[in-house]
């Protein structure tokens, strides 16, 4: 079995169903990753640990989920210097603004890359561009993708 | 000199326009109080440590202020379960609704009690509302301080 | 029976669907807690004197519920020196950004603390955070909480 | 001197600026008024008093200015049953949807009349308009200026 | 049978399940009232006819209701001078800001009295406000609504 | 000189700063048009005077420009069958968006064609393009335009 | 059977629910149509060639429907001098906000005429009143259909 | 002279005094970098073309300005399987919501990595923090621009 190199976490239990669509991607591109449920909030601890040794554990890039007041993505990225993606979870009275701009109104230092609200899916295939970078596989597996879509 | 009671964090030197206010208000009530200035995403460690050792060092309430994706109070209220203040900042494109809306949608389990967008005086009167649950000489300011204003 | 130290008002009846999770959240902590349904237009009257005689009557906090635009935190913080704690709810058409926006944009003087639309549980935990300034028993159960939170 | 028919209050100094536009729009139409400066939150108990006694005072129709946390027309309407006229006062956070939904949204029982924001000048012709319609003097003075705004 | 001294106007059919509260308050009341369904865009030349002879019908109030890019109160306020109140109609996509916004700002020189969303049941408590302020059996109908709903 | 076949139309006077830039896009095409202030509140029976007509007198595209409860696109849209282009006007308080919500959220049956809030030069495109649909030389300059704009 | 004068496309299969009112509504007035689902994002070739080539191909008006970062009508705008008229998709989660900015706010050089959320019928209509610009027989239609509607 | 492996493209000559900064802080990272501003819609085949070919002329990520309906980020995602992050340019009107929204709500598919409302200097980290996932030179670089910050 290979080592993860994507990190997905996300701040909720409820975030799974979405955030399942997001994990059977990169099964689809081939790509291994890890999966936790943590919030910044109730589990900082957790969070931080799992934030601060990603890129020892041989992470190359973080997928981070969660709604409302939706701090995970910018609490890893405080944390590391791997490339954090974000996804903001609809919400159930704001339909997700306010976790769409808790999440992409990052300030200058610390950087965070949002994706549409819910768009799990996307923040897989914006992972795997990220590892495509240095990887011709990965890069195959995404012109494929491609093609098949614009069919 | 007396030991602060409250302490008051800012993400940014450029906050401390707006809350000087704060500073103002607590020194004109009379309640001691330390500054910092330390953001929950460039200085995640400075945040932390401040946080969670803030009970300890002999902080009854914590005021946070920050904007834009304004995760400051809720980092500072996932380390201490001292009551948290939080400020939302104005800011310059979205007017502070996101700030305010990092602020105030937190998850369950980790509440922060939310003010106006740059209403750094207000926070400053409730840390010492909350202060007074104990101490009459906080609630006799507060009195006197609402009957002159109602003048 | 022990003497309540914490009010709970809210507008309207329907609130009290979200509200019940801030009273079974004081009764897990041991909280003694009244409540009260009273409307800040339908009946100013009766919200005035709670509000009037809540200290004397020996609440110690407030928590405060109202949807649209929602008034009641105000109109109460207008007449007390107590912390009043605010709880936005969630509307049918506009989300509760309209309760949230008549809740925490207070003007200088009279400060509302606000939690998330609809977050009727951190109310109750930021009540008891309060409560725990000056009580240690409070305290402990708060950090156990947050403890168990974490696991 | 003839006796005030329409009350118009505001919760601040600042609020003039605008309001002078409601009462030279007044004067215009020669209808007679009182002017107050008063906050539902700072000064609940005039506020209160305005209230209760605008009716047999003599006035007619009543007109609350406000911003952010806008509750004075609110808190004016609990307390009478003489139509209330609001005027949402711009903010410079938010441009005055705060004011806007703070006055707008009020529940069911007890109304208030919204006009634009910052819209000071139409709360004095409608106003007018409802004193127009058991007094044809008014109505008279209302055609005509609705004719001469038509050329 | 009494005339008419309201006149209720709305844009579509639709609108009719949120304004039958209107009439049925009206009701209550015993406000005699008269009702049209029809739309500023499909039926303009209706619409304009009903306006402009409202004032010679003897109607006294207008209370006009409508969804979306809602113009139907401001056509009317444009060809009469008696005071219209209107409803803005939730929406199923913006949840009814459209509707608000495109009533209550109002230019000025042509104001329109603005409820809030669906407030269908205000608006009629408003237009009997009005009538009152020249016909005590309605000032009286009113004070004994808002002590039954004070209880 | 040549029959107008552009019709242009704004509430205010104040508009004719952004509509300039109409007309002279429309004249860098060599399209003739007419250019009208008349406020849908203001100035009604003008406004229907002018749509009514428009088609008889040989226009073939109107612009119309408004702000805040942005109506004249929709009152003149429902008095002609011509194609209505609304430009709307930002507004000091919400930047524009209630004059955009009340413009492009036409009901069924009345459609508006809304550019950009105060895209008053893509209204003039947007007028040429309908009348490039049936006369070349406007087809032959829109496309020198478009390429020189890529150069 | 007749050309198509008109072009519908459409970002989703998802879309042809809401766009079936489109066809519809073409079909009343007798407009010839050709329909395509082709994403601006997944199928950029396909949409740019279809746009390229639709003057050639004797379109004459297009309407582009799409939710969500709506790029497809501005797309097309970009690559034809057709007048293209965009129709934003409801969303879940913002409701048609996001679908809407995208779709009308276009920088200038380049117009799109949009109309409501889910305004797929009135985007027939507006199709035809640009094709009856010289077109007698699409006027007559839409006169009749006008004056049905204002029964 | 090396060449550049980022791509920064931007939708305005205007977009340059925000998008500076970006270039200001690839240098600091010793990034090399081209630089375009071309308008999706008004040289669609200029960004086409460049899009297109970025992956085969050396380019590893491609950093995206626009602001309005600000396409530009997507459609170059659409035309190339990069990483593309977008910087949604603030705007007079709303701020910057309709830029943001227009790039961050990207369809199934097609990603962009969206930053702050005019966070240029956070596009250029992003940027180098995903080269940095495949040479360890930049990622010693942002560890000590990570700990310089947290000083």
């Amino acid at each position: 079995m290979r080592e993860p190199i994507v990190g997905i976490i996300m701040g909720s239990k409820s975030d799974m169903d979405v955030m399942q669509g997001c994990a059977d991607q990169l099964d689809e591109f081939n790509v291994a990753y890890e999966m936790l449920v943590a919030s910044a909030h109730r589990n900082p601890a957790q969070v931080h640990e799992w934030a601060t040794t990603a890129d020892e554990r041989g992470l190359k890039v973080i997928i981070a989920a969660a709604g409302k007041a939706a701090h995970l993505a910018g609490v890893v990225a405080a944390n590391t210097t791997l490339p954090v993606i974000s996804v903001p979870m609809k919400t159930s009275d704001l339909g997700g603004l306010d976790s769409l701009l808790s999440m992409v109104q990052m300030p200058t230092g610390v950087p965070v890359a949002c994706v549409a609200i819910n768009g799990s899916k996307n923040a897989a295939i914006l992972a795997t561009q990220i590892l495509a970078t240095s990887n011709n596989v990965y890069k195959d597996i995404l012109k494929v993708y491609k093609e098949k879509m614009a069919l």
